[in-house]
């Protein structure tokens, strides 16, 4: 049995019945869809972008099988010889995508795909539920990096994540954008994501003293790989930073050394400053504070401005389920079919038509400046940088997937090349806006759609 | 290979670092944890419970593969004999579960784990993972039921739902909570779940004129299962709902009933009065109107205030991501160990100890009235009804999954039991809010732990 994931049946179903119907039309030519954010939320200046190589990962293992055509035709919606078609559908077409860990704003395709109507129709749903999500994640996960860049930040979010792959997806993205590694186990496994973990309230419950479970914790880590990180706010947080400070050196001369402490509820400032005083003064200077419990990047911010000192933060459910912006307006619409370009116009909802690529020109201190979204044939603009390039020629990738460390490069750098309006955390004015101009062929193009009948 | 969702390492890594602690320590008695939520948001009168059937289901088939011990192994974290203890564990515990589909409240624990403290421990973090995005959406999408119980609701959420796994779980939940179905169709081999399907804006425009669409789209329905929808906004809603009516006597002619058309974009209320006049002075009277786009319980309530002649929702993101609250404050927490009660006592943070039992009152017109929450060994209280009962023994299901539709049926019967207050989408005032208790025995026994050294 194919995973969930995996399966030709995560799809909307007039995907289906409109693939049904191209093909009693035998309507076959090719279709260009793009994949776009149409607005960005006003707590989003810029999105970054991720799950690209998870969507070429779908596209290339796409293929129903016996059991789902078997399904499908048992629905009674279908006939036999469209289920046929089915059963020989491949994804053959060409796919256009910025790299992940690029910076990107409204109106800029991320994805186009190119290839027979049925192909490019039916993918929709999951490249949209694939790269929507990652790309939220990472999004906000920028901004928490942004706001504490000189902090360690793992990611603490599966227990609230949305479901299986959401929190594996969220230790790729958070670890794509800056976040150093994920206390989810399953990441390391998949991604290689370096993985953190500290101890819970339980196992100190556990145990009938604090002190006892400290000293039990610290015993059976010994040796072993990873820091000791021991979890201090169970009863009386500066209490128990005194019982470490009383039980270091025991556990100094039996080869354990107590990398961190964990506080994870009430003033966490005010812990961290009366944690750090007395793990200073009892000989503990080299003891890390590690932070958690409901944090998000304006928490971070707020933190780090009472100068708490404060090493590593542990980000939950915030991260993982982008709280405050738990979803993008991100969409996938046809651009062109059979060579002639297409425009949605819905009122409120019209799109830019055509093949599309994203320009973009940076100033001499590397920092980005401004964009232009033009059709894919338009010559190449002096000076700039196409963002969209080839990574998928009839139905495979032209090269191996980039290791995620390279891609986690990429965004570093992409951050760095923020102008500065853009590095706060907070909405920016309007006039601060990252200028992305539409060209003035792609405007002639729209306005000329506009005139023919429907 | 396994599935991603099923892995024993889908947890966080400290699970595991606690495990190899008490395997260290040999600590091997039995612990009660209880899974409940904290507190409830203000915009959440009440939570529906769901995830449970698919929680049972992960802990009976929980186990360590030889390549995740490989893994494990491979990171220098864990010892070789601990790791032959993780290649036996099994799931061996007791579950005590609420019902999925009954209405629940703060501090009320949904679910009992009682098992040899490393098993208890473990499953924490996929068992929130599970039931608490489950809860999410049964509990949104009781809402959206609330403010629309006369319509036809179908959840549209799969492609910004955060990954695969939460596109399915959006429809298992809102299908709980009253939804008639989901246009995901891999809910559809997985649930039995009604799937739904219009058409989209794409296939409209693949061809040259709006027309062409509809009469190809219901020439390739016609004589197959499923209603006939058209998407009728794509360039002008009004004059598409005029083709419509020059179209019908000749599809109908050819054997194609038109079902409903579905309204995407702009006023929704204005296009759906105008739609409805159309059709009826058309001979359409028997055509029934679809809405989608941007919709909640909110929105629904909205139009169906201002009267607007629409018959069904389509609801997406605002269903699958909980968009207005896309977490809860959920918690798996340790009650007992080895018979001794536990408690958390971290600041803001203070749990119930012991294992519990959660009591409800109903009024004689079956109206819910008040709940306790008391410790499991308190004597029944007249008149009450447990809402915790055994569903897992020595590991298995006491009894085989039940059908979703009995859960269903539970669950409207649970909406139908809220007490007025309750059934509103607005936060209720305080007062009104829906009485939880805590015994007395539970208070002392609170109490009494508080007086323990630590």
């Amino acid at each position: 049995m194919k995973q969930a994931a995996d399966s030709a049946l995560l799809t909307d179903l007039y995907q289906l019945t409109m693939l049904q119907a191209y093909h009693d039309e035998d309507l076959q030519q090719t279709a260009v869809f793009e994949l776009f954010v149409r607005t960005l939320p006003a707590q989003r200046q810029f999105l970054l972008l991720a799950g690209i190589e998870p969507a070429l990962a779908f596209l290339e293992q796409l293929r129903f099988d016996q059991d789902e055509l078997d399904w499908l035709h048992a629905t009674g919606r279908f006939r036999t010889d469209f289920l046929d078609s089915l059963a020989e559908l491949r994804f053959t077409g060409e796919v256009h995508a910025m790299r992940e860990g690029t910076v990107f704003f409204a109106n800029e395709p991320v994805l186009r795909v190119e290839a027979p109507i049925a192909q490019a129709q039916l993918v929709e749903s999951r490249l949209l539920n694939l790269v929507h999500y990652a790309t939220l994640v990472a999004s906000k996960a920028a901004r928490c990096k942004l706001a504490a860049p000189d902090n360690l930040l793992v990611d603490f979010g599966l227990r609230r994540a949305h479901g299986a792959e959401a929190g594996l997806v969220a230790a790729r993205s958070s670890y794509l954008a800056g976040f150093a590694g994920s206390a989810t186990v399953l990441a390391g496994q998949q991604y290689g994501i370096p993985v953190f973990g500290t101890m819970a309230h339980s196992y100190v419950e556990v145990h009938e003293l604090e002190v006892q479970a400290f000293r039990a914790y610290a015993g059976s880590q010994t040796g072993l790989r990873g820091p000791l990180t021991l979890l201090i706010d169970t009863y009386d947080t500066e209490a128990a930073a005194r019982k470490i400070v009383a039980l270091a050196p025991a556990l100094e001369r039996r080869g354990a050394r107590i990398g961190s402490v964990r506080l994870d509820s009430g003033d966490l400032a005010m812990h961290a400053r009366l944690v750090r005083t007395i793990f200073d003064q009892g000989g503990l200077q080299e003891v890390s504070l590690f932070a958690s419990g409901d944090l998000d990047e304006w928490r971070l911010r707020q933190l780090l401005r009472a100068g708490a000192p404060i090493d590593g933060f542990g980000v939950g459910t915030a991260l993982s389920t982008s709280a405050d912006v738990p979803a993008l307006d991100a969409v996938y619409k046809l651009q062109s079919y059979a060579g002639k370009p297409r425009r949605k116009r819905s009122e409120g909802k019209a799109t830019w038509p055509g093949a599309k690529q994203v320009w973009r020109w940076s100033g001499p201190d590397d920092r980005i400046e401004r964009d232009r979204v033009a059709l894919a044939d338009e010559p190449a603009p002096p000076g700039a940088q196409a963002l969209l390039q080839p990574v998928m020629r009839a139905g495979r990738r032209i090269a191996p997937p980039e290791p995620l460390d390279a891609l986690r490069a990429h965004a570093a750098a992409q951050l760095a090349a923020l102008p500065e309006p853009l590095r706060g955390i907070d909405a920016a004015m309007p006039e601060q806006a990252y200028p992305v101009a539409i060209s003035e062929a792609l405007q002639q193009l729209a306005a000329s759609l506009d005139r023919l009948p429907h």
